[in-house]
C-alpha cells in the first residue's frame, strides 16, 4: 500500500505552500491518504504528525485499516476531536494556522471546527491540494481502475440479454446490478442509466419504469465500485432496424469519441481532447446537440479532477484516469453516447474499456 | 402533490423569524418544496417569489417536475445563477439579506455565491429549518412510506432463502437489492449490511465477501428508495443451535425493542424513548454493549431529525417516522439488532414494519 508515500507526498506540498498543517474532512481524501474508510473521520497532517480523528463506532475498523497515521478515538465528532487536540498540542506542534478544505467543509461544520478551536489558531481555507494529487494515479490504483473496468464491462452483457421490447428499463438495471454484485462489486458507482426510445435524448435518463419500444436507441450508462475505485462505461444500441439518420448519429459519435481518444497525451490540454470530439459533430452537423462536456477523471470517486471541457486549463497528465463520452441528443427523437476509460501516457493513452463499440441492433 | 402548501408553511416561518428569503441548497429540501429531484438546482424562497435555477441539462425535467416555482434555466451553476437574479432583483423584491442553509452549503459555495452576490446583500446563515418541518409526514409521506417499507420488508424473505453456512454476505445482500429492483425500488437506502459471525459485532457490518460461519448471529440491516422516500429495517437471524447466552442476547434486545416501541406517543421525549430500550438492556446486564442511539427519523433521506438518543431536547409529534432500532455487540462474540419503522400518533403509534421478530433459526 502506497498510503505512507501518499502522506510524505502532500507534506512536500504543504511545506511548498507554508502550510501549518491540513485537516482532511472529505473521506475519499482520507481514504487515499490512510485508507480509513469508515464514515466518519478527520485526518490531520503536518510535518510532524499524521492522525485520524474518529468516533467509538470505528475504533476497531480504523486500527486495522489505517495506515502511517496514529489513530484517536473520541467521544465526540471527530471534527470536535480534532479541534480539542490541537488546543492541547498545537502549539508544541508549531501549528498556527490550520488549513481547511473550503469545498468539502460546510458552513456549519467550519462554525463547530471555530468553536473547538481556541483563537489563537486560525483557519485558512485551502483549494484541492489532494484532489489535485488523486489526478495522476499510482501504479496499484491503475491496477485497480483496471480491475473495475473489467467487472463493469462484464454488465453489459447481462444488459443485452434483457434488452427487448417491453421490457422495463429498471430491470435492465436489476439483471446489471445484480452480475456486479454476484461478481463481488461493493455497488454501482452511480445510478444506472438506461434510458431507451426517447428517454434517451435525456443525457441522465436513470433507469425507469418505461418500457423499452420496439424501435429507437437505448443508452447504457453505468459502474461499479472495487476495491474502492469506480468503473464508468456507456454504451448504445438499437432495438429494431435503425433508419438512416440513426445510424449518422451513431457514427458521428462514434468518430467523435475516436477522434478524442486519438488526440489524449501527456502534455495535450483537456480542452483540446474536448475539442476534438467537438469538431467532429460539429461538421456532421450535430454540434448542438452535444450538450455537456466529453469526460471527467475517475478514481476513488465518480467524477474527479480533471474536467476534459472547454475553457479548462489542465493538462493531461502520465498516469491520470479519464473518461472519453461525447454524446448527440436530439429532443423528441432520441440520444447516443459512447463511453470509455483511458490511463494517459506519454504516447497516447490505454483504453481500458474492453467492449466493441460496433452498433448492435437488437 | 403538496408542494405549495409546503412553501406556505415555509413562507411563514420566514415571516416569524424575519427572514427576507432563504436560498435552499439541499437537494432533499429543494424536493421536498418543489418536486424537482435533479441533481443540480438552488430554490430561492421568500414572501412574493419561490424560483427554482438549475441548468440546461435539466430544463425539460425541471418543467415537468416543478410544482410551485418558476423555473429558471442558467448557463452557470445554479447558486451563481440565483446570486445573478438576486442582484438584478433583490432590492425590488426586499430582499436585502439573503439566508443560506449552514449544513448544506460548502465554505467554497458560501464564498462562491457571495462574490456572485453585489454588496449590498448580505448572508445569513440559518439553522435547519425545513428539516425541522420534515419531521412530521404529511398524509400522502406516509403513504409512500407504507409503500416503501413494505416493498423493503419483503427483501427479508429473498435473504432467508440464501443465508446459510458457506454463501457470501454479498450474495445475500446480491439477492435482497435485486428483489428491489425488480419490484420497481429505485435503488437501497444505503449500502446493505449483512454482518455474519463475530462480524455480527459490527455496528456497520456493510456485506463483504465472508462466507457465513456454521454458527452464530447473521444482522441483516437494510433498506430501499420508493417514490423517492426510504425504508429502513433491521432482522437478526441464528445459523446453527443457539447457546443460552446467544438466546439470552436476543430475547434482551427484543424485549428493549418492545420496550421503546411501547414508549412512543406524541409528547414524549426522544430521550425517554432511548431510555426505555437502554433501561431494559442495562437490566440484563447488557447496557455497555448498547453503544448507539435508539433511533432516527427517515423520509427522503434516510438518516432525518430527530434524533432518538440520550441528552436530545427533541419531543415526539404526531406524524413523525422513525426507526427504533436498539442492539447489543458483543466483540469476539456477535451482536444483536432489531428495527423496525413506526409513525408517532397522539395515541402511541404505528409500526410500519409487518415483520415477525421471532428468532428464525436456519
Amino acid at each position: 500500500m502506497h498510503h505512507s508515500s501518499r502522506q510524505i507526498r502532500l507534506k512536500k506540498v504543504l511545506r511548498q505552500n507554508r502550510l501549518d498543517a491540513l485537516l482532511v474532512t472529505h473521506l475519499p481524501n482520507i481514504r487515499y491518504l490512510s485508507g480509513f474508510t469508515g464514515s466518519a473521520g478527520a485526518l490531520l497532517v503536518s510535518e510532524r504528525q499524521v492522525l485520524l480523528f474518529t468516533d467509538g463506532r470505528y475504533k476497531e475498523q480504523a486500527r486495522a485499516e489505517v495506515e502511517g497515521a496514529r489513530v484517536v478515538v473520541g467521544c465526540k465528532a471527530a471534527l470536535v476531536s480534532a479541534g480539542e487536540w490541537l488546543n492541547e498540542n498545537g502549539k508544541r506542534e508549531g501549528i498556527r494556522t490550520l488549513s481547511i478544505e473550503a469545498q468539502h467543509l460546510t458552513v456549519a461544520d467550519r462554525a463547530q471546527l471555530q468553536k473547538a478551536l481556541r483563537s489563537d489558531t486560525r483557519l485558512r481555507e485551502v483549494p484541492p491540494l489532494i484532489e489535485r494529487a488523486r489526478m495522476v494515479k499510482d501504479e496499484e490504483e491503475i491496477n485497480r481502475l483496471r480491475s473495475a473496468v473489467r467487472l463493469g464491462s462484464s454488465l453489459f452483457d447481462a444488459a443485452l440479454k434483457v434488452i427487448r421490447p417491453g421490457t422495463k428499463e429498471i430491470e435492465v438495471a436489476a439483471e446489471m446490478e445484480y452480475e456486479a454484485r454476484r461478481a463481488g462489486a461493493e455497488g454501482m458507482s452511480f445510478e444506472t442509466i438506461i434510458a431507451s426510445g426517447l428517454r434517451s435524448a435525456l443525457p441522465h435518463g436513470r433507469a425507469s419504469t418505461a418500457t423499452i419500444p420496439p424501435n429507437g436507441f437505448v443508452v447504457c450508462d453505468f459502474g461499479i465500485i472495487l476495491a474502492g475505485y469506480c468503473s464508468d462505461m456507456t454504451r448504445t444500441v438499437h432495438v429494431g432496424k435503425p433508419n438512416h439518420d440513426a445510424r449518422n448519429m451513431y457514427d458521428a459519435v462514434r468518430e467523435a469519441q475516436q477522434a478524442a481518444i486519438d488526440r489524449v497525451r501527456a502534455g495535450v490540454s483537456v480542452a483540446g481532447v474536448d475539442q476534438a470530439a467537438r469538431k467532429v459533430l460539429t461538421a456532421r452537423g450535430l454540434g448542438k446537440y452535444f450538450t455537456h462536456s466529453t469526460g471527467h477523471g475517475v478514481g476513488l470517486e465518480i467524477h474527479e479532477m480533471p474536467r476534459i471541457a472547454r475553457g479548462q486549463p489542465e493538462l493531461l497528465g502520465s498516469g491520470m484516469a479519464i473518461t472519453v463520452e461525447p454524446g448527440v441528443y436530439v429532443p423528441g427523437v432520441g440520444g447516443v453516447r459512447i463511453e470509455d476509460m483511458v490511463v494517459v501516457s506519454e504516447g497516447g493513452c490505454e483504453v481500458l474499456t474492453p467492449t466493441s463499440k460496433e452498433l448492435i441492433i437488437i
